[in-house]
């Protein structure tokens, strides 16, 4: 071993003793005969002290250290005179008597600290210098120790970690996929997971009772600030369950990591909200809950009194942002031209102020007396000095776009605090999204998601109503997982295929393995799935989840650190019996 | 939950409580006016008893159950009258009240027992029902616990696990890649991990200092029991090491496995053999010590003696078989033609049978008198009984011969118990292979493996006699892991690309962001991968690393449970601009 301590655990109680320590030189600087070098390692950070007037040679070598010089020294742990607070070797410095470089490096292309120099792209090409940087890293280490107690905790649960395979087949349902060729299978491709859900189904036909895996899956989608090509899923399955038993394990899985990890104990159950009400009061199947300003509905208070863009509208709703009255003309405008982004989509915003002394301001004075805007207040639970902020038009565009209003005014008034978390189970989801372009239902989850047992009996007359028997854990408007109880009757599951439109046939050649199997004694089964990108992310506080993966690949697919995908061999080409056809532009 | 208690966890102690349990039947048999049941799930088996005159409904119900049906029982814990000491639940019954079936099956393919009567081919078909057998259960299970317990104990030595892309660059160096056609990269392929190892140094080179990933590889080569297109690996590296931290971290670690998972204390360090012992000795780089007759060289004592076949080659060497004098023709003529077999390859045996009356008969008496055979005998330690079995020929062919003569006459005398684990480290591998037809060295590992420093003089003026920084853990005969200690200083690398013969065009091409990140202060680091299938292969005591795999592929690299690979839609080969060509026959 190179070392006998690492640059984070000396102490004041350590003082005399001898050391030796490598790491990497984070900064040196020249004080009257003194050079102090910082020796930066995964641990910590080391002060190392060199005097002009101990050992003149020794101190030159060391004003020759360049940033990122990988040294080793030996020293005796003193007392420093000047105490940091702040580093937990704070108190300590080293006296260096033998200094070594292992390597030297070549000035790096950006600082190597908290608050880089360094841009995105540059940061990514050089990811490796990128990684140093403990703000990175220490993401890693959290995904490392979320991983671990996940594992921890379904373990002790009796959950199985078992490995399904990477290169599977091809489904051309969901999802793009990403195909490998076969070599010893010429014109015959694998498929790399979009996700394992037929496998571990198969894996409860098989009598496992309880498995997971940590797993990458596959997506070949255009990619944006949460999605990868590949990302990692904690994939759970549990046979002879019910939703209820579903989310109690994974409740008490979610509240083992916030114990664990984020030293908070939740000791009240999960809230729980349909998906009609989250649509209703949030706009949105991933509520925030971590604030108020539920959506208000206003549509009948607002007709009859002329003024048409409410009245030729469907759908009227707002919010009430408390003590937001004092709005100015200018903010008022800031949010109206918000609301009118092409992401957001609304035509444009109405207000109500609800003025300290009792008097209504709006921008419908004309239309509505303050009798009205009283009768709304009402409905919206107002107080004096709070501000309503409304929307109208088709319903579910302007629940999205209200949706929007309310995260942002969230945002603004500092209720979102990343450091405070507010999970939710939202629940009773569609079994079914009706698609206007193909003119046919699609399973909102998978067609294997079991309808709510009291809505069986509209699978065909009436399947837009079905609820399934399906659930996903929000968190702070984060969707960190979802699942549902599958269907284990192959009867139901032929009803399903019909509505769905598949054929016999069509079905068989999709499904055909999972069907086959189903008719070996299926157990009652049921699951889910989180993402492990977006549940170190919202641990850590992260914007995108590509904070929280070693080597991220950008929005083009691209690893620009390894330089891929490049081209291959024509030799590799032929191997696989298939040739590259560039279409021309 | 649809049951209060599993298959394998009622006791006498139970006795008189009410339960519910669900489950597969494993069989029903019919006794007078009873009807028993036994019922299965992932942990165990339950008796469950209807009695005809208690209840006669749920009796015919009972006897109308067909294997693998899925049922759920209500019943009381009793005390069996005719107790299973074989069984954990073999004290207790159900006596049965409620009967609910929840899933019928058709007649499977095969018994669902440890001897069942399915063939290999169809048990891959039908892997969910394969993986129902308790043996098969088994391997996954210690699959998963091993995996576990590998966590626990690189998670308490401070290392990292950190998930690496599975979507890489193409390196053309190595065994074949399997490649990913990109769609938004037209043209551009990414390439499957033959395994991280880059990337774990590039991890290095980021200060990770400890660094582990339990992963899958993949590798397109032509395939045989001992390997899967893709396997997964306990892939390791750490800084600041030299080869000795590495083997004591990493035999600590096997040694927790055998400890927590086979209840073994290896309280002894493991033996150490070099490289060229283990040739020596066991004609072997893996060489399985759980027993002896190790080589004996003989040219010496053979020549002059007129005898062409030993007088014609560079080699004479022999094992001495203990107690095996009484060997008759019969067996010597199966061990010749043993021998003989072309995955052998030798051209024949000499035997001397040392008789217990102290009498040498051999199949060279002619050339050998019973003094020239007595310091044959004294060279091997041979005791009377015993029989010495010699080869002759080329070197390195010889000592392969002999290594697999050795290995099945351990066979033939019960010293290889699959219950006995003699674990060993091999070190001091040679840095480069020679390779007679491309005419120049190759890496023996890759190219990235430190000389031993003793050695590197001879780099460029004897590279074939320059020993590695490298090992490989060997258990039983097999290679569970191997690493060394890698190059960090790029002089080093220039040099060690040079005797590989790449021009620094080349190099760079390669291994470019790799030789480019070790610009920035690389620390000395090294580490080395275990095979997950193989160790928990030799754990299970299984002949194939497929029966501790969920869903393997077979020889074709093919899944025959999925179909997969299987053909992609045209329209799939058009968004990847991709064509199919194949070869006509």
């Amino acid at each position: 071993m190179y070392r006998t301590k690492t640059c984070g655990e000396l102490r004041l109680a350590d003082a005399g003793s001898i050391v030796t320590l490598c790491g990497w030189v984070q900064r040196t600087r020249k004080m009257g005969g003194m050079t102090f070098v910082d020796l930066r390692d995964r641990y910590g950070i080391t002060q190392l002290v060199f005097n002009q007037e101990v050992n003149a040679d020794l101190c030159d070598q060391a004003n020759k250290l360049g940033r990122e010089y990988v040294i080793q020294v030996i020293g005796t742990v003193a007392e420093r005179s000047n105490k940091n607070p702040k580093m937990d070797t704070g108190e300590i410095e080293i006296i260096v008597d033998k200094l070594n470089v292992l390597n030297a490096s070549i000035v790096p292309p950006f600082t190597i600290e908290d608050d880089t120099d360094g841009g995105d792209d540059l940061r990514m090409q050089y990811r490796y210098l990128d990684l140093r940087r403990s703000a990175v890293r220490r993401n890693l280490e959290l995904r490392h120790k979320m991983a671990f107690e996940v594992r921890r905790y379904l373990d002790a649960h009796h959950f199985l970690e078992v490995e399904t395979p990477v290169l599977i087949k091809s489904t051309p349902e969901g999802a793009r996929d990403f195909v490998v060729p076969s070599r010893m299978n010429p014109g015959e491709f694998y498929a790399l997971p979009q996700s394992p859900q037929t496998l571990k189904q198969l894996l409860m036909v098989s009598g496992f009772d309880r498995y997971f895996q940590i797993v990458k899956c596959f997506r070949d989608e255009d990619l944006r600030a949460d999605r990868q090509p590949e990302f990692t899923q904690i994939d759970c399955e549990m046979s002879f369950v019910e939703q209820e038993d579903v989310l109690q394990m994974f409740e008490g899985m979610t509240k083992h990591l916030f114990k664990y990890i984020k030293n908070i104990d939740f000791t009240d159950p999960f809230p729980r909200m349909t998906w009609a009400d989250a649509m209703k009061y949030y706009g949105s199947d991933k509520p925030d809950i971590r604030f108020g300003m539920k959506f208000v509905e206003l549509k009948d208070l607002t007709e009859g009194k002329n003024f048409g863009v409410f009245d030729s509208v469907p759908f009227v709703a707002g919010i009430c942002c408390p003590g937001c009255a004092t709005y100015t003309r200018k903010q008022l405008d800031e949010l109206t031209e918000f609301v009118k982004r092409p992401q957001v989509g609304a035509k444009g915003l109405v207000y109500v102020r609800y003025e300290a002394n009792g008097n209504f301001k709006s921008s419908v004075d004309k239309f509505y007396s303050a009798e009205d805007l009283k009768a709304w207040a009402e409905r919206f639970g107002a107080q004096p000095g709070d501000l309503m902020l409304i929307l109208a038009g088709e319903t579910m565009k302007t629940r999205k776009a209200l949706c929007e209003l309310r995260l942002e005014m969230g945002s603004r008034l500092g209720l979102r605090d990343k450091n405070v978390y507010a999970p939710l189970w939202v629940i009773d989801f569609p079994l079914f999204e009706w698609d206007d372009e193909t003119q046919r239902f699609y399973a909102m989850h998978h067609p294997f998601t079991s309808p709510n047992p009291e809505d069986i009996d509209m699978l065909e007359s009436n399947p837009g109503a079905v609820r399934a028997n399906a659930y996903d854990m929000v968190v702070n408007g984060t969707e960190l997982g979802g699942g549902s109880i599958r269907i284990h009757d192959s009867v139901l599951q032929d009803r399903m295929f019909k509505v769905l439109g598949f054929t016999e046939e069509q079905a068989q050649a999709q499904f055909g393995f999972l069907m086959n199997a189903f008719k070996y004694g299926a157990p009652p089964h049921g699951g889910l799935a989180f993402g492990l990108d977006r549940f170190v992310s919202l641990f850590a506080g992260l914007d995108s989840i590509r904070d929280c993966i070693a080597f991220p690949k950008n929005n083009s697919g691209r690893d620009v650190m390894l330089d891929a995908p490049s081209p291959i061999a024509q030799a590799q080409l032929d191997e696989l019996s298939i040739n590259v056809c560039l279409k021309k532009d």
